[in-house]
């Protein structure tokens, strides 16, 4: 992989670490309970702990972390706005979902990349927060009112359509990336790398009890 | 002073940090360029380590971080409701504007206590970030339009005031918290307190050209 392409990989998880926390740092403060704006700001700061060690990474190589960064803000942005959770437990969704096929995109991300860069991206991946409390209280809302489980079932098919679609969007708009991604008949491929993170979004769902 | 009255100022640090963290976190979400998002993310994440510390200290003297920290939330979340900025710029001065009290506040509050809740306190005080990308990016808006001046004033006024108001029922609210406060006599009280913290408000807001 050329080290553009590696630049935009990790540019592209910085971003989204980035993202991620905010978001989360909103959620917390619409968190019912104290407890629930705990657990969401310790999600939040790991969040921006991979962020931190993400552009440190960047800067150490001569790569200016903004400028690796920038040319995805406009899709995680549209990701955002298109998907704002209604409420506090489409919140949670999105946390769950999102962090469950962002872990899957790291391990692709690092299988893709060699030496100091996939050393990077796995040390973040293993620093990955325990999805336990978000599952916990995802399952405690769906068995109080059985009604949640289809509004969250349909929440959670929009939310990975609209990754796969932001992401095509994005892998498409990177020459560098483009490249290294379609490379077929190597093990980089961008349809089986969409497919493997469908079926581990579906195990997430089943996990739930939601139909993906 | 009484453990409980030190439990209580650790509890009410701890709160303000969780919740400052949660709104630098909107506020990033919301930030104009990827700079200013990358730099209330710092802001952000700092005062979540602040937070850890200061639960960290509490659990590790058998004090529960919630427990210690539920009597604060009402009137910290009465403030920010109350206190909602209208746009970016009003949040940002919000933000230079609650962490100079906080950082008095937390001078005050180490004076009050002893050995290591002091120690803990003035350690996440050494932490606290350098408001000069805060300070930079308010002088650029109000140079930018003049009528901007006014209106910061204002709402600098005002955020000033309920801080007071919402630190005053706090403070009467907590038996063992107002008997150390209002210990006439000593170096502890309150009206000093309020009267110091105001000052170097006003301090900081002739730094920005504003009246205050």
């Amino acid at each position: 992989m050329t080290s553009a392409a590696a630049t935009d990989l990790i540019g592209v998880l910085a971003y989204g670490e980035l993202v991620a926390f905010e978001r989360n740092g909103v959620d917390a403060s619409k968190a019912p309970t104290l407890r629930d704006k705990v657990e969401l700001g310790k999600l939040a700061a790991a969040e921006h702990r991979h962020f931190e060690a993400l552009c440190a990474f960047l800067a150490g190589n001569g790569v200016d972390p903004l400028a690796a960064m920038e040319p995805f803000t406009s899709a995680f942005d549209t990701f955002h706005d298109n998907m704002a959770p209604r409420d506090w437990l489409e919140g949670l969704m999105k946390t769950y979902v999102g962090d469950g096929i962002a872990a899957d995109f790291y391990r692709e991300v690092a299988g893709l990349l060699d030496g100091a860069e996939a050393a990077v991206v796995l040390s973040v991946l293993n620093d990955s927060q325990d999805s336990g409390y978000v599952v916990d209280r995802l399952r405690e809302a769906i068995e109080a009112d059985p009604t949640v489980a289809g509004r969250l079932a349909l929440w959670g098919r929009r939310l990975m359509g609209e990754m796969i679609s932001q992401g095509t969007i994005v892998a498409g708009s990177r020459p560098a990336l483009r490249d290294a991604l379609v490379q077929r008949g190597a093990e980089i491929d961008l349809g089986g790398m969409v497919n493997r993170l469908a079926v581990s979004h579906g195990r997430r769902m089943d996990a739930l009890g939601l139909a993906s």
